[in-house]
C-alpha cells in the first residue's frame, strides 16, 4: 500500500471526527465523502429524509454487488470537561487517535472510501459493483436512515449479494471478532392485578405476587430453543419486578415484572410470545401483557463474504477471527431481508460511546488494508459477466 | 338489669368519646373512670410512664384474679370533614353512637366499669378479685402501656388467673367471635446483590432476580406447620419485590423482597427464620437478610374463662361464638406470659379506625350485661378462700 494512501485514511478520519455530527446532523461528512467517491468513479444519489442525510454511492454497471454500510452520525460527547482532549478535535496521543466517532465509526467509513479508491485505481478489476450506503441516523431513532434506504436498493441495484457493515466488532484487537448476525430483541411486561389487603387477613385479599413468583421462576427455568450454528440459544433476562405498595403489613394490589429475550432465529417472536403467554396464563389467566419487539434477528449462513472477510483478516493478522452474533443490533438488520449475506467487521469497541473514545493509529490503516483485500478477494472470484 | 345502670354505660361511653384521647394523651378518661371505680370499692394505682397514663384498679383481697384489660387512647380521626358528625362529639343517629373510639374501645371500657359496679353492689359475691388495667398507649408504640404494667402485676396481685381484653372481636354482631389467642408476626427482607449489566450481555452480569425468583416461588409453596387446635397453620405473604433499576435493557444490580408470616405457636420465630434462611441460602448464599419480629404468638388452651365467656354469650344471644386467633395483635400478648388464660371479647370491629366509627346502642348495654354475667360465672365457680 503506497504511503500517500495510508496517510489519507488517517487524514480522512480526522476530517470526519472534526465535524460534530451528532445524530441526525451529518455536519458535512457525507458531502466530503461524496466528493472523494465521485473522483473515484462513483455515482452519487442523495436520499435525505427529514433531518437525516443518506448517501448512496455506486461504482460499476455489472457483476455482483458488495455494499458497504456505515454511519456518519455519532452519539453525544457527554461532559466535554471529562475528555482529555476536546471530543470534536481529533487528537493524536500515544499512537492513538482520540475523538468522538473515531472508533464508532468514522475510521471505518474513511477506510471504506480509501480502500475503494485504491481498488478503483487498479486496472483489470473483476466484474464487481461497489456500493457505499451512509446515513446520519444510526445512533438515533434509526427510522429515516438505512431502514428507509434499504427498500430502494433492489430497484437501483438488483439483488444485493454481500453487505459489509463497518460497526466496531473487534474486542481486544482489530479483527479478533466479526459479527455474522445479530440476535432479535423482544421485551415484555406482565401486570397482575389482585386485591390489596392487610397481611393478617390473606383470605380477604388476593396477593398478585403469589401468582407472579412461580411465573418468574418458570420463565427463568425455561429453554426456548437450542440456537443455531451461529447463534447461541435464546435467553431471557428479568429486568424488573415491582409492586404498588411496599408497606410491610400490606398485601399489594398489583405486581408487575419486565423481561427481555435476546433470541436466535431458531425462534420467532410470535412463538416466544405464545410460549410465555401460556406460562403466564397457567398462573394468572387475567394478567395484562405488553410487548415491545425492538429487533428481528438476522444472520446469514457462511458464504463467500464471510470466507473473504475471515481470509483477509487471517492474511493480515495471522489469526482467524471469531464469528459471533453478540451485541445489540445494527443497520445490517435492514439489509439482511433483501437476501444479502451480511458481515460486520470494524475496529475495537472498547471505548465506543465513552469519554476519550479512540482508535489505534495502526488499526486505521490496517482496516483500510483489510477492506481492500476483501474487495479484491470477492472481485477475483466473482463470476465474470456475460 | 336496672334502667339506670343501662343508661350509665351509654352515658359513660359518651363521656369518654367526648375526650379526644389520641395516643398517648389520655385526656382525662382514666381520671373519670378512677372516680367511678373508687366509689365501687376499687383501690387505684397510677402507673404513668412518660406521656402515657396507666391505671390499675383492684377490688378484693383474696380469691382468683379476673383482669380486664383496656385502652383509653384512640387512633387519630382522619379528615374531620369526612365524618358525618364531629369525631369527638358523641352523636346518636339511627340507633347508633358515632364517634372515634366508640367501638375501639371506649364502650368496652365503660362496660367493664358498669359491669363491675353492678357486681359490687350485690352482696354475697364469691371470693373473686376484680382488676381493671387501662393504658393510653395501645394504638401507638405500645411500649409504655400494658407491656410496662404487666411485669408489675405478680408483685401486686400474685398469679393472674384470667384476663379479659375488651378489643372489638366481633365481626357481624356482638359476640359472634371471640379471640382465644393471636398469631405471631415475623417480617423479613431478602436483599440479593448481583452485578448490573446490559441485557444483551448476561454473561457479563449477574442477575439477582434470577436467584430471587425461585426463592419466592419456594417460600410461597412451603408448609410451615399444621397449626394447633386454636390456630390455623402459619402462612407467609410476600408484601413487596423491588429492583434497583427498571430500564428495559438493564439487568438490575440488586433485587429485594419483603414478606410477613403470621404464625401459630406450633412454630417458633427461630425455627421459621432458620427454615427461610436455608431456602434462601440454597439459591443465594450471600443474600442479606433483615428480620422484624413484631409479635410473639400467644394463646391459652380452653379454660374456665373461655367457658364463662362462651356460656355468657350463648345465654344472652342464643348463639355460640366462634373462638379464633385472627387479626393483628393486642395487649393480651403481654398478659399471656404471666400464665393467665386470655380471652378477647368486645364489639363489632367493622368501622374501627375508619371515619364514622360507631357502635349499636343496644350493643353497649349488651356488652356490659355480658361482662357482668362473665364475672358472676367465674365468681360462682371460684374456689372459696381458706
Amino acid at each position: 500500500m503506497p504511503a500517500d494512501a495510508m496517510e489519507s485514511t488517517l487524514a480522512l478520519t480526522e476530517a470526519l471526527v472534526s465535524r460534530a455530527s451528532v445524530t441526525p446532523d451529518d455536519a458535512g461528512c457525507q458531502k466530503l465523502l461524496a466528493e472523494r467517491l465521485g473522483r473515484a468513479g462513483f455515482d452519487i444519489d442523495w436520499l435525505p429524509r427529514g433531518d437525516v442525510s443518506n448517501l448512496l454511492a455506486v461504482r460499476g454497471q455489472q457483476g455482483p454487488v458488495l455494499l458497504f454500510v456505515g454511519h456518519t452520525d455519532v452519539v453525544p460527547s457527554g461532559p466535554v470537561e471529562a475528555w482529555q482532549s476536546p471530543p470534536f478535535e481529533p487528537t493524536i496521543r500515544d499512537g492513538r487517535l482520540f475523538g468522538r466517532g473515531s472508533a464508532d465509526m468514522k475510521a471505518s467509513v474513511a477506510a471504506f472510501v480509501t480502500a475503494c479508491e485504491r481498488y478503483a485505481r487498479t486496472p483489470d478489476n473483476g466484474p464487481l459493483r461497489l456500493v457505499i450506503a451512509l446515513t446520519s441516523d444510526e445512533e438515533g431513532p434509526a427510522q429515516d436512515g438505512i431502514r428507509a434506504v434499504a427498500p430502494r436498493l433492489p430497484d437501483r441495484l438488483g439483488p444485493v449479494d454481500w453487505c459489509l457493515v463497518g460497526e466496531p466488532s473487534s474486542s481486544q484487537r482489530l479483527g479478533d471478532t466479526i459479527r455474522v448476525g445479530r440476535r432479535g430483541s423482544l421485551s415484555g411486561e406482565i401486570v397482575i392485578d389482585g386485591r390489596q389487603g392487610h397481611v393478617a387477613y390473606p383470605d380477604q385479599a388476593d396477593n398478585p405476587l403469589h401468582r407472579l413468583a412461580p411465573i418468574l421462576a418458570e420463565l427463568i427455568d425455561s429453554d426456548w430453543d437450542s440456537g443455531t450454528a451461529d447463534f447461541p440459544p435464546t435467553r431471557l433476562q428479568l429486568t424488573a419486578v415491582d409492586t404498588d405498595t411496599d408497606a410491610v403489613n400490606i398485601i399489594p394490589g398489583r405486581a408487575s415484572a419486565r423481561f427481555n429475550l435476546r433470541y436466535a432465529p431458531a425462534s420467532s417472536a410470535d412463538e416466544l410470545r405464545e410460549q410465555i403467554q401460556s406460562i403466564v396464563a397457567r398462573y394468572a389467566p387475567d394478567a395484562g401483557m405488553q410487548w415491545f419487539h425492538s429487533a428481528e434477528p438476522f444472520g446469514s449462513p457462511p458464504g463467500r463474504l464471510r470466507e473473504a472477510v475471515m481470509s483477509a483478516i487471517h492474511e493480515k493478522t495471522g489469526q482467524w477471527p471469531t464469528a459471533d452474533t453478540a451485541g445489540g443490533t445494527s443497520d445490517g438488520r435492514f439489509i439482511a431481508p433483501l437476501g444479502a449475506e451480511v458481515v460486520e467487521f470494524g475496529p475495537v469497541n472498547a471505548t465506543i460511546h465513552q469519554v476519550d473514545e479512540h482508535i489505534d493509529l495502526e488499526a486505521i490503516d490496517a482496516l483500510s488494508d483489510a477492506y481492500e483485500a476483501i474487495i479484491r478477494r470477492l472481485a477475483r472470484n466473482a463470476p465474470s459477466a456475460d
